[in-house]
């Protein structure tokens, strides 16, 4: 009960930025002397601090408090098909600091790959935690991202099929390369986690009910239903890269016939876009500057890129349709490469979702670019990290503050 | 706060049967003064009564409490393409009576079909009303299930197809044709209902994961996720018979090709196995009793009807397969008419799901036929006219019980 208290109030602070202890009694419905108690508790436990003095309208001065950034921090790590990251995220959700490399990972294989996402973590920890051995920074956890069907609780890939990963004890195996203090490992898959993030700090920040979709090589979706991360029976939601949208449709790397990825996917648009040759399709390439030649060819009007980025507005548009039917999002959040062609993708989908969904005007749906980029996946990481201090602020050792 | 504590020892007593106030006390983590004042006052409102003395193994003895089912009932109306029914269910959401007629809905149009519905609830409501003037048999409202787009808020039909229904502010309408007594009535979408059935009381009760299919001419879904109905930004979730499957597809009702509906729908069916000049295609026949002839043809081998049926099943687990792969359901509980033919759809609609849903053994999600029959949308719109009472007990007046 306390417990839930603390977390109501760590919340609170964190959502609606500093407050005094009244105004923060009235947004949480508990009684002052409680907030008072709870408040104190949070400053013990270093969480949150004093903040500046306010006179209020009617005279009473008010201390506000406010919750200490740096005193908890989420490292969010991702495994993608042509890359890995790694990012520090505080106890408000700010990134401090991100890295990212292109890392073929289908073809290093499971060791090498988590060497290298070892090592980033490591470089993108050391940039952001002070060096002298202070409190300060205490790490909550670590979350990495997976493109695939992730057993949550037991920190087990089940399958990534654009990895080419089956049955991976990813948490196990990557905590034995991640520095000392980087917490406990969990594992999620990459669209929940970005989802999740768009739900704390994107552009659809505080929506209810949305969908994200990667926009990777495979194309997963994360489901915010009624403001929580859709999970369903096992763990297993949001695979719809692989609706099955046209049986004469083209062959798909899982093997079945007309999957919506092999439509929207990454790959569908590079070979649309680009020859075998074409820097476009070398994945030693980052992949940003590969969008980015990209972008620069369909705004200087090439006739081969706009066509192609044409036909992937319009499938985006058929499979969302399918989505908005079932799930009836306010938002469809874009991520990955979609929001860096947002402006030649996003007409010709949303056209197509006003056509294919049932309800009057897409159900009240709206298309709209992640502005987070790349780092959706690893903000989520973080931030579903740092839910453990956020759920449990007694987590938080006592002596913290001293 | 004490509102929420009536309720969550009403739902404690009615999910886990007659329990004495120290049993219910621990199931509800409210402390044992507390519990036998809430008690008092669900006693007052006649909700509740005291049964049999038991006595416990150490002892001592312990008045039971239950549930006192008939003091509060709810009445559940359907309009679909072919049918109209009523039936009411009392405070444990055991139906009392049921009643449905063949009905050309989309010939009659709304006002006639109305007629018709208001004249079905009188007489369910009859039946089993005490004709005496006591309290006992409050009726809490009404919930009527619409093949359609609802807008619940303002019981509103923006969307019926399958009707030929559009904007039909039907709970007023309806309304008037009501005995007096019928509550407040409410309007949804028939999958929604039948799914909160299925969840309440169907082969998958209590299964937090769940989606339900209606089976009808058109094809809706319910979505139980985590526990709790799936609602989506404006209630607009489950319209799964417009997953765009085929983009060579037949032409649906809705104007589109390839819609799920198209191949699984009770048209589909129909269409397959039978001519026109055909009984089993006659709207003023009862639907259940052409259904009956359809599954004696299948017992006694009839070719084109079995022929039909693997047909349904193989499109049913493709489409399934979208479904299970964004939701990840513990079940998929077919309703309608997909329930009679389920010894011959569901062997190839879980073949299809096994093969094309991206986790292991299809996500964990079985398929079964709802043993609900064509009541679970009646039964699921009583128990949404219950769930007034359920969840604010105060609204059974203080005087009920005297």
């Amino acid at each position: 009960m306390r417990r839930d208290n603390l977390a109501l109030v760590l919340r609170a602070l964190r959502e609606g930025g500093p407050a005094p202890r009244a105004a923060l009694a009235r947004s949480t419905g508990l009684n002052k002397a409680t907030v008072s108690s709870l408040v104190g508790e949070l400053v013990d436990r270093g969480l949150v601090q004093e903040g500046r003095t306010l006179t209020g309208a009617a005279g009473r001065p008010g201390q506000l408090v406010e919750v200490v950034p740096r005193q908890a921090r989420g490292l969010g790590l991702e495994i993608n098909v042509d890359y890995a990251a790694a990012g520090v995220a505080d106890l408000t959700g700010t990134l401090l600091g991100h890295r990212r490399v292109p890392l073929d990972v289908p073809a290093l294989g499971v060791d090498a790959a988590l060497e290298v996402l070892g090592e980033l973590a490591t470089e993108v920890l050391r940039e952001v935690l002070p060096g002298d051995g202070t409190r300060a920074g205490w790490l909550v956890g670590t979350t990495v991202a997976v493109p695939g069907l992730v057993d949550v609780a037991a920190g087990h890939v089940r399958y990534a099929p654009n990895l080419g990963w089956r049955d991976v004890l990813l948490a196990e195996r990557l905590g034995a390369r991640l520095p000392a203090g980087a917490g406990a490992v969990q594992v999620d898959n990459d669209a929940n986690l970005s989802a999740l993030a768009e739900y704390t700090a994107g552009v659809a920040a505080g929506t209810p009910d949305l969908v994200y979709l990667t926009g990777e090589y495979g194309v997963g979706g994360g489901v915010i239903a009624d403001g929580r991360l859709l999970r369903g029976a096992l763990g297993y939601t949001g695979e719809v890269g692989h609706l099955p949208l046209d049986p004469m449709g083209p062959y798909c790397g899982c093997g079945r016939r007309g999957c919506w990825e092999t439509q929207v996917g990454l790959g569908a648009l590079l070979a649309r876009c680009a020859g075998p040759g074409d820097e476009v399709r070398d994945p030693s390439v980052d992949l940003e500057h590969r969008l980015g030649v990209l972008a620069q060819r369909a705004r200087s009007g090439d006739a081969r890129t706009l066509d192609a980025l044409r036909q992937i507005g319009i499938a985006l548009g058929v499979g969302a349709s399918a989505l908005v039917n079932v799930l009836n999002p306010a938002a469809l959040v874009l991520g990955g490469y979609f929001a860096v062609f947002a402006p030649w993708i996003v007409p010709a989908a949303e056209q197509g979702l006003a056509e294919r969904v049932l309800a009057p005007d897409a159900g009240g749906c709206r298309i709209v670019p992640s502005d987070l980029g790349f780092t959706a996946a690893v903000r989520g990481g973080a931030e579903m990290a740092l839910q453990r201090v956020l759920t449990d602020p007694t987590l938080a050792p006592a002596e913290a503050a001293t």
